[in-house]
Formats: structure tokens, sequence, C-alpha cells
């Protein structure tokens, strides 16, 4: 198998925008990501044996502990077909306690746990003081190659992944929750993409990650080109159906209505790659920002009754939702352009996309 | 007639707290309150003759200019069988940047127009600049006792309520948009009501103003007692249908989710009044606060890449949600309280709340 | 400990309208609820070892299997600061297609596997034919009683629960979720209540199940008798935090909106009692039809292109809003009658309300 | 000038699908469009004089009389910054009992209050009987060409765009409300487009009316085709602001959930065109069904207690969100197709798009 490289590597330029240095959501500072993939097994499905195709990423949204900072957030449901927990929280007070997790459906319940479990390891008091703990945890289905039904996702792999979570470049295709992953019949998986914005606009950092298991061949769009429909050998079965989970980060200062803002903007995004949030995909976009938090302890001392937040400027909004739009797009494309073909539980094989063809068309 | 008092000075209190200066929303420093009425004539319906029973009232939630200012604004939708305009800006900006007008459901165009010109009259250059001018105007149906059809409200009125809004004392019952309400089968109208907090929670005031129109006889509640089922003579034929406008205002910075929290706690007020939002009920809660805005020209300015907002800490707010339950409950009370029997179109006749056997009632 | 009754038994009657046979959630045919009941241990807190007062109720909203149906459904969030998973799916969809079960904030992750295992067992082609399997599992905090961070609720106790529901009487009060619940600084937990509208609005029963904690002491009301500032002893050192579960049933056929509509006057309900959505409490209500739903073999036939529903007329909604608010307001009572004083934790005690000072103060 | 002919009479195909006999909304039965353009004077502005280059467009969405029937309807808001009336009301109760109208901004008030005129017309008993008037009124900014100061759509225009609304081929471009629109710095206006679906899918039309103003040059995309950064000439001045209105009908039997599903997906469609949802956008999306709906009196009807709805199945719901993607993009090229080059107030000019270099561009 050769090096699958990103679509930038080919040439394939998405938006007018410039990429940070990772071209990842890790661009923004403190932004961390740690993955854990499962992968064993072969043949027929034996559920609670295998095959295993799944496993877990973990963003954590700030350098120091969760149990101290809230940050600004916000988000926008495509289309709630799926589960993404914690988000009554974020709407009522704007805040993210949480690091965020995406796993297959049916890990939902492990990985909340787990986190539960890691929050308590933190924070000592938790529990005894009042109410806390509401982990923030997306999923994707991966049943089409996974023993989706065994439920392989472990709290120790949940930890392993908040454990591990690094800045810097950032794995793509099929790794962590991506493992499973299929987008337009291809195979998918994690992808993530950045934009920095000009020095007029603050030089801010707009980071996705998406992990995308959505639509069907004959929407998919590279760089507008609409390509599905002249792609449609190695069609996988079964039909398309899946979830899309789309993590921003920024270092703007943004408020929580911002953030919703640039929610329904990466929701532009993925329509320009031909996601259409068909019927049975939950697509959940969830943004934050490292810039603008609250110290829990200073959310709960008696004697301060007034804050003062920052907050973006209008004048920058317009920039902000390119770069959210363009990073968008250009994540689920990379996470199609890393993702080989995979075969999984009872031979199910979805196939890579075939980056030369793809580039040769999107190229004529 | 003798003149009819507030609930409070019939010794029946609402909650534990202390109301403002004049116990009312004029108590928010800066918040002033214009009222225009109209009533005309007697007997039978003759559209566009009458008899006249309307009326617009205008809350101005600042001092100066509203083409300069936009304030922190949310809002709570009880039931939406209702016209308040202008509240999807309020939702994507949290701003508030229009006064806020109450008025009969047909005149609702006509006073959005009048909205406008009076902004275009402020401000000249809106609308060669960019856009601008969305009013926001509510509405409650008086037609059992007003020619409703007949849209007496005209532009002069509203600037008129506009012009003539003041601070201090804020008349209540059958003025201003509140002529020709009727609430639990009684006459009814604007009520007001403010509380200010202890010195531990900043001293912050919240002042409620309501143009009360809801409400089945059976569920009028008084300071808790039920005592709707015991007041059943003189019920007004028509079926006791309506609407609410809740406008709170506070001096506390209140950011927009809070806004829109306090919105949610003025419903639970209104409900320990009895109501209920009936089916057609359109009941509105629009919460501003006056000392976090945004000054229009600093929305615009290109070199001013971040805002500074203060926000209310944690702390204060179980005190500024039973501030605002109980100053709603009170307002709607007020409203019964102060609003005198009226006759209307057709000889359609709502009596008065029976004072002295409510209280009477209330205190057995 | 002598028995103690429902608000009924006293004489106390909160609202105009009829309960059913059971005055319970179960009144409304084919609905079950389980209960799993921890309580062990005194003394000093041992994460991990206890002494452990918690526990998870089941409420199965239809008499088959979920693996085949879907109920109409709607939902309010009154207060955001909790966990209630699986709404996105029921925004949606207006479906529900999971059981609700309650526990503590840190079992959430537990529950809700458990479920999934459930599930999985009832659907053997689960996983792998497609998405599915979304719980719904809504947590108020125990950990003022409880060794929260213990986590003692397992898999096989919320099996238990959902294997044990049964129609009839519910036990109220420290029972199932309910176990560690504090309401207005008494002890309270589960508490239920119905009501059956007359048969001009064809006899449709509404039933009300809330795990109660909220409230602080000076906030209770009963029956609109502001009692609570005359109740000053034996309260709770802790901040009168919590949140409340309300899960409302009926067999009116509502639609997804009009299930949204009741559960906003369930919240008008509570108002009525005292609750006041306080900062820190986790409000939650959720309401589902058992006559207006959809087999999933239905959802998925390909030769079926339009299904019909049956919807409630307009004529019968303001009944149904005050049956759910009426028995929404009853149930938050019946679980503070129902709830003994309780010794957790640390020697933490919640005192039972005390009934004869209450119904005295009530009648005077 | 040679006419310009829509963006299929050049072969450019957006998407797969098929149009119905107009590719227009009113390919959907029953649908009727009516347009006022006004358009007079050269020069500088005088406000309340000209230069004129407004209008107004009426949809109606039923054959008969609103008056007596609501139809189902939902809708999304991508961007608050504009004002369209009467959503609360469809939010509430997912019924649209008006027509709906499109206009400049600051002639929302003139217009809601024609079209309370237009309905007491229509119903004698409006307004005695009890609520009803709440018109659906949307709004675009013209001002940079018009002279939006002076208001010049009077109530007779409004009649005369209701009254004159009719099936068959819609016109395109700078008429009606589209008289004084931009999108990407282009002159735009109304625009149209219709899919029919396969027979296996009911063969159901989605017909989608744009009024669009909304974009800057560099962010339009031509069938996917980024162009826009290559049309670098003729752009205007003015800050490319704007709004979008989008009316989606459909005869599938649509809920009011699967219609603000179908609007969501037309956001999809206006993104692949380029539109970003700028920050000072007011981007509506509403949709009704035509098959769906019903009758005031039945509503009214005390005896009838549960009615009963058609909706259309799951299995359709893919093929309906792709029509009304293709069939949004399309029609926001369309607008930019039809719209001929347009000198307004202050001698500002709009260009047309230029068709020959535009089309040979997307032909590269």
């Amino acid at each position: 198998v050769t090096r699958r490289g990103r679509i930038r590597d080919y040439g394939i330029v998405i938006g007018l925008g410039t990429p940070g240095k990772c071209n990842a959501i890790t661009d923004v500072e403190g932004v961390r990501v740690g993955h854990v993939t499962l992968s064993k097994g072969e043949g027929a499905l034996v559920p609670g044996k295998g095959p295993v195709r799944t496993g877990v990423t973990a963003i954590l949204p700030y350098g120091g502990s969760p149990g101290s900072t809230g940050l600004s957030c916000g988000f926008f449901v495509l289309n709630g077909n799926g589960s993404f927990t914690g988000l009554d929280f974020i709407k009522e007070f704007g805040l993210l306690e949480s690091p965020i997790l995406l796993t297959n459906t049916f890990s939902v319940g492990t990985v909340y746990d787990a986190v539960i479990s890691w929050m308590l390891n933190l924070d000592k008091d938790m529990g005894t003081r009042g109410e806390d703990g509401l982990p923030v945890v997306g999923e994707c289905d991966d049943g089409y190659l996974n023993d989706i039904r065994g439920r392989h996702v472990t709290s120790a792999h949940v930890l392993e992944a908040l454990q591990g979570a690094s800045v810097g470049t950032v794995p793509e295709g099929s790794v962590g929750a991506g493992t499973g992953m299929t987008s337009f019949q291809f195979k998918s998986g994690v992808g993530t993409s950045s934009r920095v914005l000009p020095s007029e606009y603050g030089k801010f950092t707009v980071g996705v990650l998406v992990n995308s298991n959505c639509g069907k061949r004959e929407q998919l769009r590279i760089n507008g080109q609409h390509v599905g429909p002249k792609l449609r050998e190695n069609m996988t079965a079964r039909p398309a159906e899946g979830s899309i989970c789309v993590v921003i980060a920024s270092d703007a200062p943004l408020s929580p209505l911002q953030c919703e803002r640039l929610s329904k903007r990466a929701a532009l995004g993925l329509a320009r790659a031909g996601c259409q949030a068909n019927h049975t995909s939950g697509d959940f976009v969830i943004c934050f920002s490292t810039t603008r938090g609250i110290d829990k302890a200073a959310r709960r001392q008696k004697d301060l009754l007034i804050n003062t937040f920052p907050e973006v400027a209008d004048v920058c909004m317009d920039a902000l939702f390119t770069a959210t739009a363009d990073a968008a797009e250009e994540a689920v494309l990379n996470a199609l352009f890393a993702a080989d073909t995979t075969t999984g539980r009872d031979g199910n094989k979805v196939i890579g996309l075939p980056i030369e063809v793809v580039t040769a068309l999107v190229r004529s």
C-alpha cells in the first residue's frame, strides 16, 4: 500500500484561505487530539468476538484541566438522527466543561462513563460539592464493518485516548472513531483542516475535525466537481447511511451565539463536499473558543458579581465563516483521501477513494 | 368610580423581595414607557368607525437614541399563537436595537411601519448605509371590546407613544395597548412591578411590564390562592382567549443567554397567577439588559477586533430568577387590580376585578 | 414510622380535574414503571463503598417491544443544567424509540449502556441493519446523600428495573432514582399523578411522573400557599441545588408539537409548587403519546409512501394543558409527601416533609 | 438587450433530477406567484421621490381562500439578520395560514398591514370571532439601488400582487421583490426551480422560489465551479450584504417537522452556489405542503376530537432532500441568469451576470 496524501498534496485547494501549520484542528493552540484504534479479526461476525473495526477519538479543548475551565461553546444539529450527549448544558450556559469524545453508536454509554471516571480522577471534590460531570460524546454507526454489537471500546481505551492526546499532526482516515467509517460509499474516517485569518482579521485560527460517515456515492463533490455520479464502481451494498460529527475550535474569542453561527457555516462547507444530511444521518456540529472561557472557581466565587468576557467583533465574522466552511469541506475530503480500503465483519469491504482516478476527474 | 389601588395597597404581597421605588419597569434606570389610549364611541360595531377600545404602548429600553446602541436581549415563546416581530434578529445577535411596541393584533403592520419612520428620522443614513430597521412589535387581540377590524392606531399615535415615553410611575390597567385587554374574563391591561436585589447580589433591579390578555376565570390565582373557581359571576361570553406580552428589563449585565433564562422564569411567575398559556394565547416574554450593550458605531469599526462585555456572575442568578418570577406574577395581578369595568363594541362588557370580594377571599 | 399518605389523602386537592384510577402515570394504558432502589451502608463516605442512596427508575411507554414501535414525542428543557440523552433524535423525528430511564448524574453512562444491552437482546438485527439504539436517560444529582462517585448502579439493576416494570400503583418517594433526592431542602424523590379528561374532551388520560430534586425551602408552595418561608427548621446545609425530570404520558393522539406544548405546561405546574428552575438545576420535561406511533417495520417498508396519523383536535388542548399542569404540580407534592427522613453519606440528613405541620398551615 | 435565458438553457444542469413542467415553484399544483415591480426615476436619491427599484412578490400556497385552510409548514433560519414575520405561529402549530409576501426591508409594515386588509376582506368574521391574522412577510434590503427610505410599496401594490398571482411560468430576475436585489455583487432577484421525484418516490413535486440578495463576488460557485474569484470586474462598491428568502412548496404530505427538514436542505443547496450566510445577511427558508392541511372550520368544530393527517414516509426523504437542495441551488443561479444590469439611486449600478463569460468558464 502506498502512502495516501492529503487532498492538498495533489494540488487540489479548497477555498482561498491559508491553512495553519499542520492544517489541522491542533493548529488552534492548546487543542489536542488522541486516537485509539481497534482493529482485529477477520471473517464472519461473531457478536462479542469481532471482527473489530472501531475506536475512540478524544478532542481536548484546553491545555489544562477540564475540571478547572469552561470554554465558550455552541452547536448546530443539522440532522438529529444520532446521539451527542451534553448539548443541553452547552445550550443553557454556552460553556464546554468536558472533552469531546467520538466513538461508535453502541459505545456511547461506555465512553460517557469513562469520561466520568477521568473527571472524577482529576477533581476529588466532584460529586460531593454539587452537580458536575456532563460528558460530551458523539457517535457514528460503524456496524457495516465493525462488530458494533460487541461494544469493544472499553474504559481503558477512552482513558488512553484522553491521556495520549497530543498537539501537532493529527492522524486521519481509519483511525480512532474513524476506523469503521464510510462516506459516499468509500472508506472514510477522521479528517481535519484549518485556516488562519489575515492580520486585518486578527490572525485568528479556525480548526475543524470531522468523523465522517455520511453520503451516497452519487452525492460526492470534490472541490465543487460533482464527481460522484462518475464513480459508480465498487459501491458498498449497504444503504449509504451514517452520520457526521464535526468539531470546530478557534482561538478567536467567540461568544456562545457566535459558536453556534460558525457551526452552521461548517454545515455549508459539508454541503459543498456533497453532504446532504440524509434521512438516517446524525449530523452534529460543535464549536468552542479557547480564548473565551471562565474558571470554575471564578464561577463559584461569591463576592465576584460581574465577570468580563472578550468577544470577537462583527468585522471578523465573514472571514471566520469562510474559514470554517472551507476547513469543514477540506476535512471531509481529507478523511476520504486518507482512508484506505478496509474489509470488516462478514467480509464487508469498503474501498478507499481511488485517488488517481479522482484527481484526474477533478483536473479535467 | 373609586380609584383602584395596586395589589400591594391591599396588603397582598407577592414573594419575599423588595420592589423598586415605583414598583415598575421604570425602576430600571433609563427605561421609559409611553402609552397612547384610544377609547371612543359606544354601541354597535361599525367596522372602521368603532367603538374604539385600543391603543399602543412603547417601552424604550435606553435613555439615548436607539439608532446608536444595541442592548443584550433574549426571549422565550411560551405559546406562539401570536406575532412578535424582530425576534429572529435578537436570537441571532442577542441584541435589541429597537424600542418595544405593544398594540392590537391587526395594527402590527401600522406600528411596525411607524417605528421605521421614527428610526429613519433619528438616523439619516439608515437605508443607504446597509441593513437596519427591524422593529420589535408585539400584539394582543382586543377584538371583543374594540373595533379591531377598523385598525384605529395610526402612525401618529405610535410616534406620540414613543416621544411621550417617560420614567417614573407607569399608568396601569386600561391604558395604551392594554385598553381592550381581558384576563381571566375580567378587565385587564397593562401591569408592572419590580424588584431590587439585596446588596450581596449587587442591588440589581429587575422590572417587568405585561400586557395581559389571557386566562379563563377558573384559572385565576391570587397570591397562590385559587380564587377563580369562586368568582363565577359576570363572566364574559367570549371564550377566554388572548395573549400576554411580557417585557423584562434589568440593570444587571445579562448576556443574551441569561436574558433568555430570565424570560423563562417570568413564565413561571405567570403560572403562579393562573396563566396556563391556553391554546389560542400568544405568550411572549422578552428580556433586555440596560448595562450590557454595544454602540453601533463600535460594531462597525474596522480596527477594533475584540469587544469586551460584562456579564453578571452565576452567584446572582437565583436571586434574579426569583425577582423576575415575583415581578411577573405581581404585574399580572396589578393589571387586574388597575383595570375598571369596560363596555366596548356591541355593548360587550368586561367587568373589573371585584377588589373587595377578592381581597376578602385571599385573606380568609 | 407511620405510613405517609399522598397529598390527596389529607384533603388537599390540586386543581379541579379528576385523577385516574391510580392517580399515576400508569393510568395511561400500556405505561409501566419499574424501580430498583439501592440503599445500604451508613456513616462516612468511602467512595466506591458507600453509603449508597441511589437507584434507577424505568418508564416503559408501550406494552410491547421498544424494538418495534416509535411513539410520538416532544420535550421542553426548562433549565439545561443536566443531561438527558436522546433528545436530538426526538426533536428531529418526533419519535420515542427507547424506554425512559432515570438515575443519578454519574450513572448515566452505565444506564445508557445497559439500555443498549436490553435493546440488543430484543432485536437481534440491531446494529447490522443500520443505525438504531439511542437510549433516553435523564439524571439528577444525589451526591448529598449518596456515594455518587461510587456509581453503584449496575447494568443488572437497569435490566431489573426494565423487566420488573409494571402497571398499577407506582411506589413514590425514596424509591428508584428518587432514593437520594431532595426538594425544597426536604427529602423527596419520585412522585406521580394523573387526570382523566371529561367526555366532551374524549376522556383522554394524562399521567405525569417526576423525579424531583429541586427547590429551596423558601420557594415551597403547597396548593398555592407559600408555606416554605414558614418552615425554616431542619434545612439541609447543602445549597438547594438539583434537578427535576418530568415524564408525561397520554393516550390522546398527540403530535410531536403537541407533546412539546404539554411539556411546557408541566413546567407551569411545577412553578405553582414553587419550582423556579434554579441556576444549577437541570429541569427536563418529556412527553409521549401512546396512541400515535409508528411501527418500525412500517417505517422501512419501501412501497408505502404515505402514512396516516391521528392527532387530537385543538378543542381538547386547554383541557390537556390543565390536566398536565395539575398532575405535574401534584406529582411534585406527592414526592414530598411520600419521602421519609433519610440519612446518607457522612451522616447527611434530609428530613421528610412534616406532614402534620404542613397540612395545618395549608388549611389555616 | 438580448433576452437572458435560464441556466439550463445554456446546458448547465444542476443535479441529477428532473424539473417540473415550468421548472418553477408553480409546478406544485395550486401554488401561484404574483409580482408587482416598481421601477421609476433615475439619478440622485431624493428620499420619498426615488429613484425606485423595488417591489413585492406574493406566493399563494393554495388555490382557495387562505381564510379557510392552514397548510403544514416549517422553516429554518440560517442567519437571523432580517425580519420574517409570522414564524412563531408556524413553529407552535406547524401551520401556514397566510400567503407569503416578499418585499424590501422598510416596507414590511405596509405589506403586513395590506395582508391584514386582504384577509379581512376575505373573512368578514375575522376579528370579532377570535384571534387570527398573522401575515407572513419576509424582506431583503434593496437600499443600494432603491430609495428604500421612501417606502414606495403601497397597500394597493400588495393587493395587486395577491390578486394577480397566477400559476404557470414565473417571471425571474429584477421583478417583484427582486427588483433591487444584488447577489455576489451581480444583479439578482427572484429565481425559481423545481424537481419531480421518480415514481418509486411518489412523483411528488418540490418547488423552490428565492429572492436572492446575498453573497460576495469571490464566493460565487456555478454548478460547483468556484468562478467567483475569476470574475473580479465591475464589482459593486457596496459591501456585499443582503439576505435571501427561500420558499419551498411541495405536494408531498409533509409534517411540520419534515418541512423544517427540507428547509435545512435548501440551505445546503444555497451553499453549493456559494451562499455563505454572511454576517449581515438575513437568510430564511420556509417550506409548506399543499396536501397536508386542515380546514379552519374543522379546527373549530367542537365534536371532532381527532383529526387525521397523511405524512410522507421515510423512504422518500432522501429524494425530497436532494430535490430541495438541487432546486434551491438552481433557483439562486436562475435569479442571476435572469437579472440584467440595473442602475438605481445615485447612479449606483449593478451589472448583470456576464452569461457568456461565465458559461465559458464553467464549460472549460
